[in-house]
């Protein structure tokens, strides 16, 4: 099978122009197919603080309500994703902008409520990746960026969270593609030692991730991140990097799950 | 040639819910190939002024400054073409968003600085549309929905008139379909007496439309509408049409030119 890149950056990267611009070069780079999802960063915030509109959290997550989802609309969907997009054709790759309405590429579900009222929060389902018509776009030799923006086929947009679209993209696509799914990350990889970037752990599996776990060497965010990479390698992803997105074309760089 | 409608909306339409909703129910019903071009609207106004952010205006026109841009792009190529795609996609249109950057589709010249500096404001050269991209996402089965935002292929992007991209995108793939550029509008055609509906000019042909310059009949705004129609006529577009929204899908409806 066909060579698949997928890589996932985060507001870290998409915040900062000099960052951003350093990045689309190196992302420009990567041979063969591939495809960019890019999450949100401050940007947005900073727009609804601007206009007054207040940030509304439950447990630490994010309610996306009704002015919100015009906010990181706007903003990921637009002002990031067409910036991204621009760059990345200054440096010769032949990128486009998609959010999952666009060419019905990422059809999600409205989150239920149950305790919470999530808002517009788009939820993916096993059929959610249109798997044919991305493939359509890769084969016109074009490189698909995903902003985090969904839609339920309804007419209604989704704010869905970029991590998930990442794996959710790469299991859509591991019976077409052999994947390899790329996390962008402010670290060097998973370290063994949060203070030390030389620490970087090279290789995980399923064994060895439950005994990092138990000493207390792999915890917090760090979890739920290595829980979607294991998720996406059991249903058919060929692996998954975690990795600093300077290192994105050094393939002995980062750690590796499998 | 295969047939191909180029129907451009302006703000009116995109601006109201209602409308928009309306609109795209009767787009998704145009039979064959097509193509949306939308313009903006108030929406992008409305923000800046929330944001304190002054429109700057030189002999009547739009100053892009660099805060405008961002302004136009997250509201063009974000919010309203976001939720433009996802109506159709709800209509069984399968819609896919693009600004000039996406696929390189259009590609622009930042406006030459002569006695008024219009800032990120692109200009069509002939060899701006990339018809064969377009050709390709066409034969996809896909409808592509464009934003007034473009791109010079060095990482800018840049604002750009949706009367201009329509006729561009008209002239640029006269060679491969046979093109009904249609601009909707807010009036039911060209009308002989501005106050009275009924009174359309069903057809306008280059000598006709001397004649009712001459006699003032057409005046104003509606000059370069139709200079703008006669000139994609001489360069291959097989017929322009001006008509209102409601009268999509009515071939009888309008004012023809050709």
């Amino acid at each position: 099978m066909e060579k698949l890149n997928i890589v996932k950056i985060g507001g870290n990267i998409v915040e900062n122009e000099t960052a951003l611009s350093a990045f689309t070069n190196v992302f420009a780079n990567l041979k063969g197919k591939k495809i960019l999802v890019h999450g949100g960063g401050k940007i947005a915030s900073k727009l609804a603080s601007d206009l007054g509109i207040e940030a509304k959290m439950v447990n630490g997550r994010r309610i996306t309500d009704l002015e919100t989802l015009k906010i990181v609309t706007m903003v990921y969907a637009g002002l990031t994703n067409k910036s991204i997009v621009a760059l990345l054709q200054a440096n010769h790759c032949d990128a486009i902008g998609l959010s999952g309405a666009d060419g019905n590429t990422i059809r999600t579900i409205k989150r239920p409520v149950k305790e919470i009222d999530y808002g517009f929060a788009g939820d993916m389902t096993p059929t959610s990746i249109h798997n044919k018509r991305i493939q359509s776009l890769l084969e016109l030799g074009l490189c698909p960026v995903f902003s985090a923006i969904t839609h339920n086929g309804e007419g209604q947009l989704l704010n869905t969270n970029a991590d998930t679209i990442a794996s959710a993209l790469a299991v859509g696509l591991a019976s077409n593609y052999d994947i390899s799914l790329i996390y962008c990350f402010e670290k060097r990889g998973v370290l063994k030692d949060i203070e030390d970037e030389g620490s970087v752990i090279t290789q995980i599996n399923r064994t060895h991730y439950s005994m990092l776990k138990e000493q207390g060497i792999i915890a917090d965010g760090m979890i739920p991140k290595l829980d979607n990479a294991f998720d996406a390698i059991s249903k058919g992803v060929k692996k998954v990097i975690i990795k600093h997105a300077n290192d994105l074309t050094d393939e002995q760089a980062g750690t590796t799950i499998f």
